[in-house]
């Protein structure tokens, strides 16, 4: 055999072996996913493996990281008398970073905590007041949620913050976080004018939030001079796309599809109609039209964002005053934590919004987009 | 054999079949899917069937349906003399509904089509103009993004609209838009006071609005009174939660990251550095601080949204008063079909903002927040 053929031998063999490997990976690792359309339009998304949002800060994704471990631990997310495990140490820093004054008192007959600022409330703000209304899927989070809400708003707006704890499920049922916010509102309103209260909360009292405006609009009660509508809709699912966006991303998790326009299926709405505006006001053109100016913050993993832009878009459709911002790649609630940059600009927005909205000590209405800083 | 024994038998036999029919469907049948959390915070997200969003009027939901089947159709989304031809029915239903007299000429050397509506400009408008900037990947698109973006707003908004045909790739290269945009700008602004010009665009057009605020910064020309960045980021990458979230149920496939903070991956901008605050405003914030009031427009499934809700925040951050507005279960450059409530909302929306930022003939600044309607 000379050596040329020996060398054709190896050759053509080394091609066969390439060949025979390169089959036999073919078969290992079939082609890229690919996304199937459906007939209905539903989309078959394949499985895949989504990083921490680019556009985030250090702090924020290690936050987003934590928040992640946090969501698929049963224990951490359990609360210690009404204070969510892991939010103890946002609460810790929120003592530590914003001096407040707490009274504990009962307003129109309704247990409430009032915050004042201890480095004072500001001149623009002495006639005016906030109303927050907390987070915890209308069954818990009071105080935790509350004081989160609160602290920094009162300490940075340089301005009285009250905050309600109104009646919950599972021992109580819708109406009587309406009519608890209503008797809060209504003694405020012996020493405030209407446009001198704001109105704002995050995921359940946000959505308390629109359906007390709902619940002064059809008892013949002044409306606020603003709302804020944070980690919420003006009532209704939540569904769209967040559902399936959102939640895995934001939660850990999966979720499943509620029904459109229904109310969230907690105890609290048990026996409720969704087409109740006074539980479902997205439902009702005729209330939202009326709604004062509204701000609406919510994030890409917040698995509230899809009603709460449809909030948004139907408010601007009616015509009222709707801010909206959207953080880019954090989740429901993300600014209980002040330790964030992304959560200060959000508190910023927040202080900006009221102070521009609510009416002046002259009653004047400040509303403006060019103020906006 | 006694009938006890026989049934006893059957009995048992029954049992082992039930049995082992029961441990071949527990193999074929694995435990509902999971997300899992990996130490870096990437989220596995399992295969999911994401429907068409519940919260799209009946139009938009047969809308989205079409564009998933569109896209993933190779013929259909070719280009007939810059009209992509899914495109073709929008641009014909645009010139029944919307009358306008079209003028093709050179301002300032670049070409450009001037609309004016035929049923009139608006006594308010008839100092201002808008100049638009069309989308199409700077690498077509004319005339057909033109048409859509500009007919429909000079229609509704009766007021005179410059479509600029600005170069493009593969042909030109950054910065050959950016100077064309300035030409026709700096000749309108011979008769034109510069608060009582607004530009805007979609997608390549959006970036391309900011790029030439960037431009007009650095090269001492006044700014524009309102812009309108759609579908759109000022500058910078389609990265963030978009790419996992909105590609697949936007555009009816997987995405490939970009780098954080590049400009997209387009020949337009080869040899570009991300750095350049001209090529990527977004990076650089002493540019963004002096943005006139910006509209940012997007929706949950426009592959662009991340970029724009960053843009957003950012221009929020530094008291640029910037608008948000994003419209729930819609797509990149979904306001192209006029028959869909939701595209009206959008052009009301941007036809309002532009009524509201545009210096007034007076040459007044209208920006309040309260009128927005």
């Amino acid at each position: 055999m000379n050596t040329r053929l020996i060398f054709a031998i190896l050759y053509l063999s080394s091609l066969a072996l390439l060949s025979s490997a390169m089959s036999a990976q073919d078969v290992r690792k079939p082609g890229p996913p690919k996304v199937v359309v459906q007939t209905d339009g539903t989309v078959e998304v394949p499985a895949q493996k989504v990083p921490i949002s680019v556009f985030l800060s250090p702090e924020a994704k290690a936050y987003v990281m934590q928040h992640l471990k946090d969501m698929q631990d049963p224990e951490i997310v359990k609360q210690d008398a009404g204070v969510p495990r892991f939010m103890k140490p946002y609460l810790a820093r929120d003592y530590e970073l914003f001096p407040v004054e707490k009274k504990d008192q009962k307003i129109g007959g309704v247990h409430a905590y009032v915050y004042t600022p201890k480095t004072g409330v500001s001149a623009k703000n002495k006639d005016r007041v906030l109303i927050n209304l907390h987070g915890g899927g209308f069954s818990g989070c009071w105080p935790g949620c509350a004081e989160l809400e609160s602290i920094p708003v009162a300490a940075l707006g340089k301005i009285q913050v009250v905050s309600v704890d109104y009646r919950e499920g599972p021992d109580y049922k819708f109406p009587a976080a309406s009519e608890d916010v209503a008797s809060v509102y209504k003694e405020l309103l012996k020493s405030h004018k209407p446009q001198n209260i704001g109105v704002y909360g995050c995921s359940a009292g946000g959505m308390q939030t629109a359906m007390s405006i709902a619940w002064f609009e059809t008892h013949s009660i002044p409306l606020p001079g603003a709302i804020g509508i944070f980690c919420a809709s003006a009532g209704g699912a939540f569904g769209g796309d967040a559902l399936y966006t959102a939640v895995p991303i934001g939660e850990a998790r999966l979720a499943s599809p509620n029904a459109p326009g229904a109310p969230p299926p907690l105890s609290y709405f048990s026996g409720t109609d969704p087409n109740d505006p006074l539980v479902s006001p997205i439902n009702s053109p005729e209330i939202l039209a009326k709604f004062p100016p509204t701000l609406i913050i919510t994030g890409t993993r917040d698995f509230a964002f899809s009603g709460a832009l449809y909030t948004h878009e139907q408010l601007t459709r009616l015509g009222v005053d709707a801010e909206l911002h959207v953080w880019e790649g954090l989740f429901h609630g993300f600014f209980y934590n002040m330790d964030v940059p992304e959560s200060r600009d959000a508190l910023n927005v927040i202080i900006k919004f009221f102070d521009s909205h609510q009416g002046g000590a002259g009653g004047s209405h400040h509303a403006s987009g060019a103020d906006r800083r």
